[in-house]
């Protein structure tokens, strides 16, 4: 599906929020219903998972500590009529390593967001299920 | 270069395809000759590649199994007059761990991207060689 | 605070570049004051930070040798009053491991940059310090 570009939103995430829910009350306070979303930062105690398709559930990682947020990249869509943010987050450690999954929660230390907002005639809905995740319908 | 946003193509690929391909044949099918990708979701079996300079040739890891997407970024552009999309990805194990490479190829469980799509007057071109590389010329 | 997209600049960096600093100068060079920076490549001895909260101060990590740039995220925007990057990268060794920092600096072998340049009224600006960070005021 093809979309404009309505506005580029671009701003930090209080320290102490919590990251995911944070996005996805901006999106609901801004009226966005479609987009794309990158952050950069710092974030603490970050929990992740990893879905495992036979058993149509993510498993968990609680990761302790602090990690620079080297990378988060998702979108929001609409899943029951209400944004919804869907996220994956790429993580540091001191050494230099990097972690990540699909972002469950986790502590902002700090969070440069952007969030390109879209709009267009056809709305992007999660409303078909495969294997217990919320999906979009595939491409035409 | 400069370029304007054209539009934002937002889809899943389907389930079972090979990601590489189906972008590259989006791109083709859409007429996109210049873009930026992003994409997040569950890969089976990727392969990717670990450029080796003195060689000039991409090493390729084979990882088996499934990880989350944890990052695809890349681009479109035009390789002899046809859109070439180059992506590298981040993955994700059920420990958490990241790896990542060159995208040459890999199954797609779930595949959620984004094609932005460039418009302007200079085409973006693969048309200069640096060891074995195919490549845009460099900045003015 | 809310953008329009004004210009998406994409371009290589020359081989040999150091990668941070092209980025500042290019901003500065063609009047960039706000951006999303988005890159993928190949560079060589990397030098990234981690943040310690309690110091106060970033860790520096040396990676030796080339490594695959899997993802380079980041913003541009005011600085003392001139445009400022701030990039993390994500970076991948020949095993296919990740690993990833905030971007001190890094020789460029390969760099295919996007800079989504950023236009409003009201101008992005680093002008809170938290821990010795210098941040954006936090969104309203």
């Amino acid at each position: 599906m093809k979309y404009d570009v309505k506005k580029v939103h671009v701003f930090r995430i209080p320290e102490g929020s919590e990251m995911l829910s944070f996005i996805n009350d901006y999106a609901e306070r801004k009226g966005i219903r479609m987009g794309l979303v990158f952050a950069i930062g710092s974030l603490k105690n970050p929990r992740i998972g990893y879905f495992i398709e036979e058993e149509e559930k993510y498993l968990t990682i609680s990761l302790k500590g602090s990690y620079e947020l080297l990378s988060a990249q998702g979108n929001i869509s609409l899943k029951d009529n209400k944004p919804f943010a869907h996220v994956h987050v790429i993580l540091g450690d001191k050494e230099g390593r990097a972690y990540g999954g699909h972002l469950i929660e986790a502590e902002v230390f700090v969070a440069e967001v952007a969030v390109v907002e879209l709009s267009g005639n056809e709305p992007l809905k999660r409303d078909f299920t495969l294997k217990g995740l919320s999906l979009w319908s595939e491409v035409a």
